[in-house]
């Protein structure tokens, strides 16, 4: 039973490309890494950002689930979107459009200059554009953070269906059919109550539109 | 190292209740199930529905990672929403408000008339009021569906802080600093291509509108 061995449901949806698994991962904000830790599995959100062929994760250097990852122990990713609800006829066939890709190895921490260029990648991949308006590291912020860097090397893809399944005997009963898109978008930008006055909100924020 | 001792991050912040937690089920569509495989950690997104003091999943009766959910093993299940960025005047100190669930136990099967309550109550999570608007499930249906239960027992939330806390030099500076809201919102039906002509779209999907 491989981890990476198609599942049935696999097998039911054509198997999409490097390239759509690089696109997955550059229109979400958030994966969910998984380790074992005394035997038993944990799992934890981080934000990521994709740098070329490999997934950065980062964090507080006095986070113990960091710090253990650091170290470089099994873990699996698992980056998911979801599209739309698919509305069929049926409960049983009604389901979701999502994509879903699993990332398995081991991370490994980002160092010095490179350490900073992660970071700032990080940064844009959260906020386009808005490394060039903040000023640079502090040295104890550098020393505060913990850069780790996955591999895209054993992975999985799926892309699911984007339309209802029923039967002909559903079809032709009374019960409507569709998809339903969900869509992620930002909201009016709420200043911060210590924010001085005459401070305009940035090109960077401004641009925020839709998720993805 | 416990997993459910509160991190270093978790002492930060104030630790929400039990109702926050389920608000926090109730308000998203998935969560990530880990689990070990041959000692290595395994994560996959999987939709979730609260029943009382429990968790719901459910999936394919042939997909093996529910089959082997069902046989109980230690699990981890992650539920996790975004609800804005945190634009600080530093990259250092920006961030995200967030709430992040880690629930730890063993699934078991839902079986018999069970079985259809829980199907039933995930379709309302999903879809509010379409289990009126469909037909019964049929009983190959229900033989092709594995649904599990996770209590609700050993967990731990972090809802993190909503502002951002720069250091009084950078609040002096020329920075914008805030927060931008992300909400998930579904967008305009789109019949199945195989709609049959007059069928209207449903009270239920009419009513879909932000998630959560």
């Amino acid at each position: 039973m491989s981890r990476t061995t198609p599942t049935r449901t696999a097998e039911k949806y054509p198997v999409p490309d490097r390239a759509a698994l690089d696109a997955l991962i550059d229109s979400v904000l958030i994966g969910h890494v998984a380790f074992v830790v005394d035997g038993g599995p944990v799992v934890i959100p981080t934000a990521i950002a994709r740098d070329g062929d490999t997934v950065l994760l980062h964090g507080s250097s006095g986070s113990k689930w960091m710090r253990l990852l650091a170290t470089g122990p099994p873990v699996s990713m698992a980056i998911t979107r979801l599209d739309a609800l698919v509305v069929a006829r049926s409960a049983f066939e009604s389901s979701m459009v999502y994509r879903s890709a699993v990332l398995f190895g081991r991370c490994s921490a980002v160092e010095g200059e490179e350490k900073v260029t992660a970071l700032d990648l990080i940064t844009e991949a959260l906020i386009p554009g808005r490394v060039a308006e903040v000023r640079r590291h502090h040295a104890k912020e550098l020393a505060a953070t913990l850069v780790l860097r996955l591999a895209i090397d054993e992975w999985t893809l799926k892309v699911s269906e984007k339309e209802p399944e029923d039967g002909a005997d559903d079809v032709a009963g009374e019960a409507w059919a569709g998809t339903v898109p969900l869509a992620t978008g930002y909201g009016v930008p709420i200043p911060a109550s210590d924010l001085r006055v005459g401070i305009p909100v940035p090109p960077s924020v401004q641009a925020l539109d839709v998720l993805g």
